[in-house]
């Protein structure tokens, strides 16, 4: 210990949401429906606006609106040692999530999480309940957030698991790749890879000097 | 109601803390301790460096260390309805405490508020517990901070009491002085005054268009 140092330094971490501490939305919504067009995610493509059109559309073709998708996300609950960890994370850290999914579906899983800040999108919604679009608050988000947070001379932690996160991964301090798939690893092999919730506690308390528990 | 309005608008509400959601610290030690010299507070002095040096130079006159002012804070509490306000701003929008204390202060307190995100500073703290030095994390960062959020394209709603917080609350898209002292008032008397909680809540849920329920 030095001699007269800072008892914690100043560090915000960043979390991707789903597939690190929720399920996969769309996947949930795949399952539920039926609609196997809706299995793509970011881990799969790299445009997401492209990911998007596709599945709006695919939810027009269908008639789905937004009740049903909201069901099946109050239906999801969050990943198993998700609200464990970040509890743990919101006192060693600040926390924020970033998330390329909308307001409009995160706040059920939120209150699951007790409200940590997410910064994330929304969605256009008609009278009838129908998604007719999506406003994207900014391109490439993550990374602009992590970029002003080193700007108010925050240190940076962050984690993710999609082509979606690795711009803020290599834009941070200290980025992890969160269980990715071995396309998204062979894309970015410089990017130290974790493989659960208890191993990027580790590496996360590793990096910023602070106890794991 | 708009045909196809998103269902959130994406707000930042930023909120100094003592004061506002907690009492001011100082005024606790001074209280406990029985030492006048530390009453003043931002309130009172506008340049918080040389209020901070002159805190540290009492404190160390005295031989008052980290544990009796923790031991204070702990004892502190939150503001009534403090805790019933943050939880429905966290639900209502994304919430970031400004404040010009110390990450080493702050702890029981942001747990007594269910651990919001925080922007603060640090302390630093020798072997024997005594307080050697602060370390501002960047000059003026609260008003820093509502820019950088504005730059990632949030509405940017603020409330604060004190000569630190006016910055903030110009720069904010609407900011509101919450129980200002008569000079602070006199020195800002564009910025619209909130007298409690009841009022800030019903006044930022006007702004943003969202229920205060």
């Amino acid at each position: 210990m030095n001699r007269s140092a800072p008892a914690r330094a100043p560090h915000i971490a960043c979390f991707d949401l789903e597939g690190v501490l929720v399920p996969e939305i769309w996947i949930g919504v795949a399952q539920t429906t039926g609609i196997d067009e809706l299995r793509l995610t970011t881990r799969d493509v790299a445009d997401y606006s492209q990911l998007m059109r596709h599945r709006l559309r695919v939810l027009d073709e269908h008639k789905i609106g937004i009740n049903t998708i909201r069901a099946v996300i109050a239906d999801l609950g969050v990943l198993p040692g998700a609200r464990e960890f970040l509890d743990w994370a919101r006192q060693a850290f600040e926390v924020v999530i970033l998330s390329d999914t909308f307001y409009d579906f995160a706040a059920p899983l939120m209150r699951q999480l007790d409200w940590p800040t997410l910064f994330a999108h929304q969605l256009v919604i008609d009278d009838a309940g129908m998604i007719r679009d999506f406003r994207l608050r900014m391109p490439n988000q993550k990374q602009a957030a992590v970029q002003a947070f080193q700007s108010l001379n925050f240190t940076v932690l962050a984690a993710g698991d999609s082509y979606n996160d690795t711009d803020m991964l290599l834009a941070a301090d200290h980025g992890f790749l969160y269980q990715p798939s071995a396309q998204v690893m062979a894309d970015f092999p410089n990017l130290p890879v974790v493989d659960d919730l208890i191993s990027l506690k580790a590496a996360l308390a590793s990096v910023a000097g602070v106890d794991a528990d």
